[in-house]
């Protein structure tokens, strides 16, 4: 049995505490936060504390707060055990106490709202010793069937790459709801050619799989369409336009 | 039974075939290359030819060949049955032979290796007369069960959305994919990510859905991805983190 504790109230740490419930060999100890009105639904799940300093030993802390605020929350921690963040874009030192330290990073992107089955998310570890790796790796495979071994200046790419094929993206799909609700289409129409862009990458690469008016450097096409947008998605458009027509002719 | 005769032997074609020669209630007629040797595999299902003089009378001729040659090779067809082409951004007038015209347009991106499964396509349909709308939905209907009446106009602004939804979001695969590669990160470690950023926009808009710095306005972290970041790389990141700004602010 591993006896954890859980520090914060969002979504990440909503999520991790309904996964560790959920877990054999997995006892949730403590769950804090400042605010405890937060925490009152887990309240028959684990021990529910606002008090920094009555932190009982276990064998994990899990710190589940908002990025900025880690360097200095995790100076008030003064257990021994292991005590990890899960965040994609903080170092690992970024953890300021008197502790061995590690990342329990899940990749995925959480709405408080929305169930997530996590045996298929990505969870990405590093520790600063062979010990708590262990500890983590074994934390992880109870909940996920997918665990990669990620250090800081990787879990940052992983950040950056994120943002690319996750934010960006969703605000094409923004723009492309626009463009239909402005026409009177159904959004819904494209959401088969969303699924099958997405499909298609796992079988051939993103590079391979490229097609359109700037693939085939169609200039007729893409002057057709700029003429239809608005200067901002003008930008968009011969931003990325320009960008795949560098790629395929680099 | 509807009888059918299929011009060209490019993606669309052959998808389009394949779902025909399984339908019931379809008899392909026949199909039509320029180059016989380009619809050989074919023999069995039609008869095939490459003489556009020697097309027979039947219910229906679809035209599937490259958006450019449509109103040309359109001329050439001296038929009186409804001939339709499957075009996403060619116009319906763009047919310019003496008979009744249409638009059978398939909205997926297909690639002649993949099969698809035309049960869930969108087809997009359009006539100048409603008998030929009530045929061209009575065959739609035997390939597929999403069937949508769209104008010639409608359907220019659907091609222009997928190229935003499917090309540009292709484009930004591709980064995420290089990013990864760049530094030893197996980019499958994102495909969770991307898959739940598709399913997310079924149940709430993208509007809704958008997180990140640029929906935050978090410029800490924004400076620092860019700083990560090659000139080509900036020039995206900063055009579509502006746009998402702007979008939540005005």
């Amino acid at each position: 049995m591993v006896s954890i504790s859980i520090l914060g109230s969002g979504n990440v740490a909503t999520h991790l505490i309904s996964a560790f419930s959920k877990a054999d060999s997995i006892h949730i100890n403590q769950i804090y936060s400042r605010d405890m009105k937060a925490i009152q639904h887990f309240k028959n799940i684990a021990n529910l504390t606002d008090d920094i300093n009555s932190l009982e030993p276990v064998d994990l802390i899990i710190i589940a707060i908002s990025d900025d605020a880690i360097p200095e929350f995790s100076k008030k921690i003064t257990s021994k055990s292991l005590v990890v963040h899960t965040s994609g874009s903080v170092e690992m030192t970024s953890l300021l106490g008197n502790y061995p330290k590690g990342v329990f990073y899940p990749l995925q992107t959480f709405s408080k709202s929305t169930e997530v089955d996590f045996s298929t998310i990505p969870i990405c570890l590093e520790a600063d010793n062979d010990n708590s790796l262990k500890l983590l790796t074994k934390v992880a495979s109870l909940i996920s069937n997918k665990i990669y071994f990620i250090n800081s200046n990787q879990r940052k790419k992983i950040h950056l790459a994120a943002v690319f094929v996750n934010n960006f993206t969703n605000h094409l799909y923004d723009i492309g709801n626009s463009i239909c609700t402005e026409n009177d289409i159904p959004f819904e129409i494209l959401y088969p050619l969303i699924q099958e862009t997405t499909n298609k990458i796992k079988n051939i690469s993103p590079k391979q799989a490229q097609t359109g008016p700037a693939r085939r450097n169609d200039q007729k096409t893409i002057e057709n369409h700029l003429k239809q947008l608005s200067p901002q998605r003008q930008e968009i458009y011969s931003t990325l336009t320009k960008s795949i027509i560098k790629t395929y002719t680099e």
